[in-house]
């Protein structure tokens, strides 16, 4: 009897990954008596100062959720009042991957602009800035990005500068969703606070990035965002046992771990772009990241399912997307290659 | 130079508690290469089963959430429309400790009724079921309880299963909030099925218990809470990284640790009670499970505060809360009892 | 055969009254050629004027809507964030009577404070002030009060200013919802603004005053309401044919209509109210406007609501409530007293 | 010295015009002695009659707002709970003109479909329903389109009933926002019931078609709209004085009133459509029912705006909306030909 294995969940995403020893040994360095729950413990007094060092950010408030999904919206919604509008791109993860969350928290309107792979164009900001002071219309408020896309690209820093730049021109707030922000400055190579430019508002992954859960929340213009901490407890993302979320976040923040896990994962996908170059296949988006977007016919895209977990990120469009992290190896990579090969060879 | 110690957070609350080193363990054994994320991981299937059996409901959902307060708004908001109105007792911590959040995400109203230390009785239920249909008014729809209460006081199982059956009489679905319920069900000593009764959604409290992180919902009656799944992901508390906060729960459940864990904390809390009655202080409630309630006078609480950190449930009302865990040792109970004696002594 | 009559709707509600002969004037007058919509057509500009002039509050905003449930959802909401607190008597109509209307659109929480039917203890508000700045708790923003109350009590002009003025020292907002701040007024004797003291934001009644519809909002300190014209309009209160609620204000608030038509009604409800005394019959709350609240066995509710329609505000308690308008009659109030003595008769 | 006559509000919207005799004939009649409030008086009796056979749906419940605004908002709120997305079309009142009432009541995602002058493919709900069951994605429930749309353009019976029967299909309500749909009607000249093919829900435009205000809800379905009640007391859109919109709308759908006024009110477009065509303008959208759009360059847009008060859809492209209404007469489109006219040998 032939039993089929489950397929592997090594490229599903970059959450699929196991936790970062750093992180791990930082939980269990932190597991030590009692102490002050709900932030006012000296872990995250250790993990704020660093997050503001690493940024640049001086002055910046530091909160901590537990996921990506809840920091984006407590970032988005603190900045809203109801009939405010909150613009992101057509891609953004806070329109198509958080159930309406922000919505639903902010009671604003959420609106989707066109873009080059989650890259927007800033002239249409313009676009959409018609009809303030309207009462009969929604009025934008705040601008939500991600660095590195939901597909894989990276702003560069003139391009970021330039469209934030033009954000504030506008009387818009900007909000960078940094749920993979470390990929985007390990690919750029740039002090961090160059990845975010002038961002009013930063959420900053670690579950991605490689710890057990946690995602931070720079807020570097506090004074856009009052309240909050009010929408943090309000969706339950206050931690009470506080210390396990800021340890992973101080001991990965210090001497660059971070960067590194985000720099391996990197060059996994860097490793699998170019073999699937060279097998002839195409790539949907530029890999620049982490992740790896590939056109499959649907025969090809059924056979590597049987191996592999992958997202398919529109049901429309045969394309698959491999995500690699701190802990994908050359073996990994290779396997998939093989798999992605075979598919290919039976769709010629 | 004489250097003040900060005071202590033995007794601020059961979380500023170390993690279990059961649940530490799980964890790491859980981090072993990658696994499917948002829950469909093995580790997920065993916590589920266990839950199931633990509390004799084989057909209940069971979700996790991040936090106590994370796990409540799941519960009552996929309960409710926006003109149902929520019951729940006058010192429930959905009402007095979550900063309004079940209000903001459901929608819906949140009434309070009087109660003995958060028993309520159940007379009052039909007290407030007096304009059914009536379009004016928000409609009752569900009434959350809390077991053990925030007053340390357990539920009987008698007084409970009336108080649910009439609630179910009334057409009102009733949530037990077991953010301490195992300290419940070690109290009563009873199977965990009977300390929650019929009741149809329970949010089941591992980070309180000794868990890092992580509070689950029992969804016994499904069909009253259609799309709790998403109200769990909108607001940010479905997990990627999935199995860390399944591998604890499943550990802690097995072979009774977590029931172990519960009990030592009422051991603390009986003998810290009894140490401040053989005191001459006066318990502001009696002591069911792990919390000590004690009046102290202005001058005694502020004396005390000097060396535990403890909280004080009503500024109006000069009481102070002792919290004990599963890592509350005698030494701390008699380190207390010693400085309570003194603040009594001073104020004789 | 025998046919029964319906039960008369003179004693319903004052909304149960026709139009007052003023106002269907007013928009008779008003229906001549087109006008700007939504607000910018001249008789919505004299209405403004006529408003700020009576209240004697010339640099307030003045809006309008529909209801005064409209009214009281968009000043409230206006003036919170999701995790303030608005607090409100035990009998408020925001609390009772808006159908969980404040907290779906604010997303606040609501609380109500005791009252002596409807006058809050100034000293009650300190009580509910207690936890500032605290994270898990909702703040305290704004206070409503009904002037004249809903169970026909009048603020005194003392009381109130003592009321507001406290309210402003502990930073609290104060709304007036004067859905019958007319026949508060007319009750007072005094200026209109004597009968609002110093509140921030005023409802001011038309429909229960004798306009077909129509509720004014005085927003005389719109710094503290911004955004409000947006809730009006996203709750959909912004009338499009704006004129037809303005110039029936312009022609209420002309030469003290409104206020004899408050008078007259009020003066209905002192004769029935001397009557149902004279009767020995017990009244339920003290008669200090224009409605009556009556002690009466549920043998003789029961009859007398075969002839009048008539409010019961708590199922629990047999007590009917007659209200009277701008249009209740001598006869009107002797026909009700005739039977409110025959049901007398019977219950001794 | 020369004054500037303020330019005219003829063409501004339909609800620039006075109402209509027979609206304010039917309010004069009914205000005679006091009614039961809130609907349950013979007016709303006979009106819900009225409207339940005009449109050949004798289950429908019938309920009454304000304004269009309101009655969308009280249709696709109910039909939705906060994990579902609304789709609409990309010119939808509901989308550009509610200030994201429709978001913020119904904690709702609302997403817009590009459209043919808001006329929708039907293909383009298929592309839309690829995330079925998907937790992390909102679930789309609802779809809206308008009848006559904001463009003025009208759906033909045929394409509408092939919409609408594949929207259920894939197991979507249909909600068509009626504002106008009189005269989508009179300009098909079909039984009121084809111009609405199976929609479960209609939202009936009073107020443009003539009435002082008012608009209604046709729900057909309301097992899919369950607690709409409560939403239109919880936004304020119940009328206490409710005889006052239930007797216009009974009078305006007797006889054949309403449609007549439509009528009138597309022949007046159809006679601006046509000067302005000879004039060598060209529209914006084809000119089917009332409203009439004309591109106009900058220059010469500014000329005309200022004799008439017309709304200009986008900011970036200068065209002008004219819009008729029952009261609109020849003289009204020939001034206003002159004025363009004028306009445009201007620009030549």
């Amino acid at each position: 009897m032939v039993t089929v294995p489950a397929p592997s969940s090594a490229f599903a995403s970059d959450n699929a990954a196991p936790a970062h020893p750093k992180a791990l040994e930082a939980i269990l360095a932190a597991n030590d008596g009692t102490t002050p729950s709900y932030g006012a413990d000296p872990f995250t007094a250790l993990a704020t100062a660093r997050m503001r060092e690493t940024f640049d950010s001086p002055n910046a408030e530091v909160l901590f959720a537990f996921t990506g999904t809840g920091a984006n919206i407590i970032a988005l919604a603190s900045a809203v009042r109801p009939w405010h509008e909150i613009l992101c791109s057509d891609i953004a993860h806070s329109l198509l991957d958080e159930a309406g969350g922000p919505v639903l928290v902010s009671g604003a309107s959420l609106l989707a602009l066109p873009s080059d792979d989650g890259i927007i164009d800033p002239a249409l900001l313009d676009r959409r800035i018609t009809r303030r002071g309207d009462v009969h219309h929604s009025q934008p408020r705040i601008v939500t990005i991600t660095q590195s896309t939901e597909n894989g690209r990276v702003w560069q820093p003139e391009a970021l500068a330039e469209f934030i730049d033009h954000a504030h021109e506008l009387d818009l707030l900007v909000h960078v969703d940094g749920s993979r922000v470390a990929n985007a400055i390990a690919a750029l190579d740039v002090p961090p606070a160059q990845a975010i430019a002038d961002a009013d508002i930063v959420t900053i992954g670690g579950t991605k990035n490689g710890m057990l859960f946690g995602d931070a929340i720079l807020v570097r213009r506090p004074e856009h965002f009052t309240g909050i901490e009010f929408v943090q407890k309000q969706i339950g993302h206050l931690a009470s046992k506080h210390r396990y979320v800021s340890a992973q976040f101080d001991a990965m923040l210090t001497d660059g771990t971070w960067l590194r896990a985000a720099a391996h994962a990197n060059a996994m996908a860097a490793r699998l772009s170019a073999g699937l170059t060279l097998l002839g296949l195409h790539l949907a988006s530029p890999t620049e990241a982490n992740e790896v977007f590939v056109d499959l016919p649907v025969e090809a895209l059924t056979a590597v399912r049987q191996h592999f977990i992958v997202h398919v990120p529109d049901p429309h469009k045969p394309a698959a997307r491999f995500v690699c992290s701190w802990a994908t190896t050359d073996n990994d990579v290779d396997a998939a290659l093989r798999e992605l090969s075979k598919a290919h060879d039976r769709i010629i």
